[in-house]
């Protein structure tokens, strides 16, 4: 007989059909020109995925959004040494300068020219300032010279030392790559900078650029990257007091082992024009056959400083493969239960652009509908698997790392030697704002995933991030996009076909509760009750053990009746709806479009907790005493109640 | 043969099965006593009604929340005439100084004593306050006489003379009731002042009653509410400017036609107490046999000031013979398909407070799965038939007068009698912030319904509600009760019933036009453009009538497969979910509790719009220029964009 497939033999075809060298062919056409979000090659990208979908049969979608970017026109920093010789430093990256690649810049930076002494500021964090004010250094009027790493956003960091009455700000990043340097954006906040909160689509409302609600989304001072090697000329020219013990051992390149000011003279001049680009989504919609309206959504982001071989286009050759692979399953009958979305987002780069607008756009069906978002940004950067996810997905993600073969070892799963290397399962949390999962979970609430093999590689953002580079050291072979590309397509493979979602809250509860063990140390001995957070905390694991059990038993039950029917999607709703109650409507405190009050972005970067954003700020105001004690407490609240809300809508009941 | 009996049948023995002599004997029952919110004769009521559910057999459950309530403690009211002679003003009403009524006040009024010259400010309004300066009449450090019905809130009253220097505000209502006095709340906003924003459950956060987010409740000077008859015995003693044309012409009291200051002079002196009580809301839940997890609320506060014989306790009756005619049906082997909750609120008149907890303890799961919320608060206050509805109601409404006969009229429908009287159909709208359905509508954005008959009443609020007032005028054979209750039910039936929900939006976006149509005569000449909201009514009326289609597809499919199921469910899921997207997560500037862009109170009561509150509080800010304008045109961005989502999640498709 002749009964159809069932999905796991669409998921062994899945699994069965990857293949390296199409991976391969993606990222070299993908790289073969820098393609900075809003030039023409950028566009020829876009275009290429578009054709790659089109070819495939599947239903593609461009959405365009007009949008104010950034680009450098003119930058100098010239040294002014006590002897009077004079030494232009070398901005450009040797051999690139006729390239196509953008020269490095900070996008968003506002022109300026600044003539200081020279001053080493180590990562810009308060720490730093007052070791340095410890040593008798003030930096006001001073060209600050630091280094990336502390933990500090590009913005975060430019932003400090302008509250300091630093003139302009010169950064670099150790671990040097031929003189590569790392280009960035210092905006701060997600989205068009003009339509805060809103989609940015075309005749829609934009705010003026000199609008103080754009203004504030850039620093005040103007800054630049610079190469390691630009760094240790200025470094190694200070005098003045010694650098503290810590900063000198922790320092990659060298110094003279002084902080300066001086006793050169920096003149530093940059200019950019912020303009008006068209930036380009491009998506291939594979349409639900039973609940077209419950979306599953991949996403990466397409576009790059320079040629994007890592950054991030590892990511973008894994969807161009998924979109290959899922449309082999479709000519052998495959539709999936829920619409699957690939979403290849751009501008990216320049502050999560192209998909914070369209989340913004969205964001009513994507409230309603959207089972999940998974993110790969950085597909492959080296070795070694790194996934970060809302809690709901620990079981999922490491099932499916049980189907797939571990790229650097014969023979073993990925699963075998993901939890060898850290001693278990080990899977990263969502709370940092580094790429396009965030408008989805910190502005939406959907649950999220976001997959990187590899982490922290040499030539981020530098010209050398090229195809080259990525067969001479990050993966060779192609076996970790295989790996990458398996777990991303598997994931979302699950979601779209268990009749009955995946998800499961227990670890969720377990995550909160670990939390809640860290919090009640670091606020020992002060009069605040973490009670709320406990109580909320165990009404969600409740419910998580209750819908487990209803999970099971609609699991087997086969019946295909309107009755039964309703059920699976009403207990699917409820595992859906859940991770939305822990958005809050007035969101963060001073940044009122993060809604999450689990995961997102602290207003110190320094803070140690990486989790509970309302609480964390509320504890790194430096305000003190009792009044701190009531702040922390009314977060503490807020917290607890997105907790209860995220029960409540687990529960699926109203109180009555 | 045995077929199950149909919706049909049901309706119809709902229909059949009603009498006026149960509801006469619930309203009888529950105006026994004067039962003022957390007092122990209000408790009863909520136990009865408790205990009228339970011996129906229907699920029950009481919620507790223990809140800020406010009573008086003592008034006087002591008029100085310049011959030296003293008054002092009776401040009960007559025949009721020991009846157990509480003495007339305003709720949450702070405490003080004022020694002043009376002086007339009509209805309080910025008009009312420029006459007078005009007039030459100083109101600093005035006893401020207003008279209610000018489109204020009692609140708004008190602060704009607060505003003013004023000392302190007696209140009066025209149209004399044997000396009925006027109670009310003079809070602003909605619930209890110690939880804004979130559901103030027991163990819960509660703000101190010294912060200034609970002080900014009430206003800053104190008020009472005193019969016509005082009112005239101070107003006929001044002196002064000549009053106004306009406002003698209106009056509808004597008075000596001059404005004041004086020459009596008033001492004026209030004492409450603020104070923690509990208020009880009751539910009866009739669960829901195929779509548990969709809920139809009908709701209608129990709490009076008085005897509450018209408000509340006319719909009280009404909910308590809803219940008896459902649980008839039960009986005869009646479920509903989707869930029908009964809810009975407590301390409405302090401020919505009963019914505002539940909605913000249980905003996420109302958000997602509830479909309707009907209200009555006075059901019958006379004749003729008040509805006011969001207008994907309108056509269903309209149907179901035709189902009901009309009380007033032997062999005519409600229909026809409505009709007649207005020359066509006509449906008030829900800006005002007056019953239960504002924490439903303007902050949840849940379709509303909240059903009148008859309009000004001349006992409201004072100790003449009683079952005697409405035996003798408000409804003597109880026959609107009967109607009222016709309607409810009914609606509630059918919206519980129906596969596909009955909802149309076509009228939606048939009144929006209309409004942007009173909007654009009101703006013109200015530079601002409407186009935006007149492009998102398109759209919702494109997804309007896209919807309709569909619904009719789905209505003659009678197909009980899963697929269908779900087709069902995902229609069904748009109709519910496009009032959701008129909400906007900021809320309106400066009263961010209310986030419903299209119905909403205006700041400046006096507003000719009532629809669109941002872009009506942008218009009566008195700014004025092109600072102005700008702000105008961004609230109609803001409202379009809502128009917007509405029309997105009626369409349910993402943009791609
Ligand atoms: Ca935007
Ligand atoms: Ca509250
Ligand atoms: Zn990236
Ligand atoms: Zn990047
Ligand atoms: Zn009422
Ligand atoms: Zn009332």
């Amino acid at each position: 007989h002749n009964s159809p497939p069932t999905s796991l033999f669409y998921f062994n075809t899945f699994i069965s059909s990857a293949t390296n060298y199409t991976l391969a062919t993606y990222l070299r056409h993908l790289t073969l020109h820098p393609h900075l979000a809003g030039t023409t090659p950028s566009l020829h990208t876009a275009l290429y995925v578009k054709s790659h979908f089109q070819s495939l049969n599947l239903q593609t979608h461009v959405t365009n959004y007009t949008v104010l970017l950034s680009y450098p026109l003119i930058s100098s920093v010239i040294l002014h040494f006590p002897n009077g010789s004079v030494l232009s430093l070398a901005l450009d990256e040797p051999g690139f300068s006729s390239s196509g690649v953008v020269k490095p810049y900070h996008a968003y930076s506002p022109s300026g020219s600044a003539y200081g002494k020279p001053c080493f500021l180590n990562f810009g964090r308060e720490k730093d300032y007052i070791a340095l004010g410890t040593n008798g250094v003030n930096v006001k009027g001073c060209v600050g010279i630091v280094r990336r790493g502390g933990g500090l956003s590009r913005n975060e960091m430019v932003e400090k030392a302008a509250a300091r009455g630093v003139e302009a700000v010169l950064m670099f990043t150790e671990g040097e790559f031929e003189g590569g340097v790392e280009r960035g954006t210092v905006m701060s906040g997600l989205g068009d900078p003009l339509s805060p909160g809103w989609g940015g689509v075309e005749n829609g409302e934009k705010l003026r650029i000199d609008d103080p609600l754009v203004m504030q989304r850039f620093p005040s001072i103007h800054s630049l990257p610079i190469s390691m090697k630009s760094a240790e000329i200025i470094l190694k020219s200070l005098e003045g007091p010694e650098m503290p013990y810590e900063w000198r051992k922790s320092l990659r390149c060298s110094t003279s082992g002084r902080l300066g000011p001086g006793p050169i003279m920096i003149n530093f001049t940059y200019q950019g024009e912020k303009k008006m680009a068209t930036v380009h989504n491009v998506f291939a919609v594979i349409r639900g056959s039973q609940e077209p309206d419950r979306f599953v959504l991949l996403g990466n982001h397409r576009d790059a400083w320079t040629y994007g071989a890592v950054d991030p286009n590892s990511g973008t050759a894994a969807l161009l493969d998924i979109a290959r692979r899922y449309a082999l399953l479709m000519r052998l009958g495959w539709n999936p239960r829920r619409t699957i979305i690939l979403c290849s987002w751009d501008a990216e780069e320049f502050g999560m652009i192209g998909s914070t607008e369209w989340v913004e756009q969205n964001l009513v069906n994507l409230g309603s509908k959207s089972v999940a978002y998974l993110n790969v940004d950085c597909a492959v950067q080296g070795p070694g698997f790194f996934p970060s996810t809302t809690p709901q997905f620990d079981n999922l993600l490491t099932e499916i790392t049980k189907k797939v073969n571990d790229p650097d070892s014969e023979g073993m799963t990925l699963y075998e030697r993901w939890t060898a290397a850290n001693r278990g399962i080990k899977i990263q949390r969502l709370s940092g704002v580094d790429s396009d999962f965030a408008p989805f979970l910190h502005h939406a609430g959907v649950p999220s995933v976001d997959l990187y093999y590899g982490r922290d590689f040499p030539v981020y953002h530098t010209a050398f991030d090229s195809y080259n580079w990525m067969v001479n050291f990050g993966d060779p072979f192609f076996q970790r996009h295989v790996a990458v590309t398996g777990v991303w397509g598997l994931l979302a493979l699950r979601l779209a076909e268990d009749p009955i979602l995946p998800f499961n809250y227990l670890p969720y509860a377990a995550e909160l509760q670990d939390y809640t063990h860290i919090l009640s140390k670091l606020l020992e001995g002060r009069n605040i009750s973490l009670h709320p957070i406990t109580a909320a905390t165990q009404e969600l694991a409740a419910a998580a053990k209750e819908t487990l059990g209803e999970a099971k038993k609609l699991k087997e039950d086969k019946a295909t009746d309107e009755h039964t029917a309703l059920k699976r999607r009403i207990l699917n709703d409820q595992l859906m709806f859940a991770e939305r109650g822990f958005l809050d409507a007035e969101g963060l405190q001073g940044r009122p479009w993060f809604k999450h009050m689990v995961y997102g972005p602290r207003n110190d970067g320094e803070s140690e907790l990486d989790f509970f954003p309302g609480i964390a700020n509320a504890i790194s105001k430096l305000s003190g005493g009792g009044e701190q004690n009531a702040a922390i407490q009314h977060e503490i609240w807020r917290t607890a109640r997105a907790i209860q809300r995220a029960a409540h809508a687990l529960k699926g009941e109203l109180i009555t």
